[in-house]
């Protein structure tokens, strides 16, 4: 079992979550608006006919695959911080869980990335909204250490769009035969945010 | 005159650059295998037929769109090192330059971005030596300071790698009706640059 396909573990019946597999690897190769109902449904092994049991359109595979990958993101970085205490900490173990979720997820979370402007109106509200809660977990980080004194950062908000930034992008450079691991990558990216935040000689 | 526009003002005839800006514009709503050579042609004004005298394939025109991208970023790179003097100074200047090029181009570079993988071996191989360029510019700068004793980075591949992956990404997430613009975008990014790279207290 791949990473993604524990991202998708939870999806029943099997049908449905066979059609979501297939669409991020059709996304994946041929683009969204490249992609037919019909080819998703041949990579599951299914009629067209078929796939519209599970999903009403295209569109709305692409949605459940957006929601899917922000939830999984989101678990990520609850569960990076529990039991984490003091500023530094916290947001070394945010940005690592942050960037090495993106290189072990790297194909779906590029699907998602191309492709959100793809998304209907209603969904792409969703999703706009779990975005934000993605990018607020670290802004009320970087915010609680310059409270604390711990950090030194005159525009929160860009600081913290950057660091989110620098953790997403992963999933576009990324290969899994490439020099680092997730977990490297991770520890890299870790380093490099406490330093953005920390005063230093040019601080 | 976008600063799109500038990027292809070198391209004639006319008909050649007004082929390319159509195919930024298809390529960046419906991605590159979602688009036609008759969009691509429609969106100039012309026929299909009139397309094929500039551009042999859809092929070419990314490959053409790709070169000028690359060729623009590395000029950019190149004039902001021209008279500047020291580690620090041409790290921020450099990195200023990088995300303000990502701000100003970032429909151009978006559609490169996401579609680098549709490119023929070929034109890849070529378009993967511009990028190996433009990484050794910030790569030789970064080494240049540990050098001098001026940096600490014990990753330099690695920490070069993640400064291009955090201007690059400026194009994904960059609206120009957003609260920073691009020379912001690039101050903040030049001093977070100079901060991963000079010891702090967490050096």
């Amino acid at each position: 079992m791949t990473s993604d396909e524990a991202m998708w573990a939870g999806v029943v019946p099997d049908a449905s979550r066979r059609l979501l597999i297939a669409a991020v690897d059709s996304f994946a190769e041929l683009g969204y608006h490249g992609t037919s109902t019909r080819q998703i449904a041949a990579g599951a092994g299914m009629s067209a006919g078929a796939l519209y049991v599970h999903y009403r359109t295209k569109a709305d595979l692409l949605y459940r695959i957006a929601e899917l990958v922000h939830e999984s993101v989101l678990a990520a970085l609850r569960d990076a911080l529990a039991d984490v205490h003091g500023p530094t900490a916290r947001v070394r173990a945010l940005m690592y869980a942050f960037a090495c979720w993106h290189a072990r997820h790297h194909r779906a979370a590029r699907v998602i990335q191309n492709e959100l402007g793809a998304l209907e109106a209603g969904p792409a509200r969703t999703i706009a909204g779990m975005r934000r809660r993605v990018r607020a977990v670290l802004h009320e980080e970087i915010q609680a250490g310059v409270a604390a004194g711990v950090f030194d950062v005159a525009d929160v908000a860009g600081t913290g769009r950057a660091l989110a930034s620098l953790a997403i992008d992963v999933c576009r450079w990324y290969r899994p035969e490439g020099a680092a691991s997730p977990e490297e990558i991770g520890a890299l990216y870790a380093h490099l945010a406490v330093r953005m935040l920390r005063p230093g000689r040019d601080g």
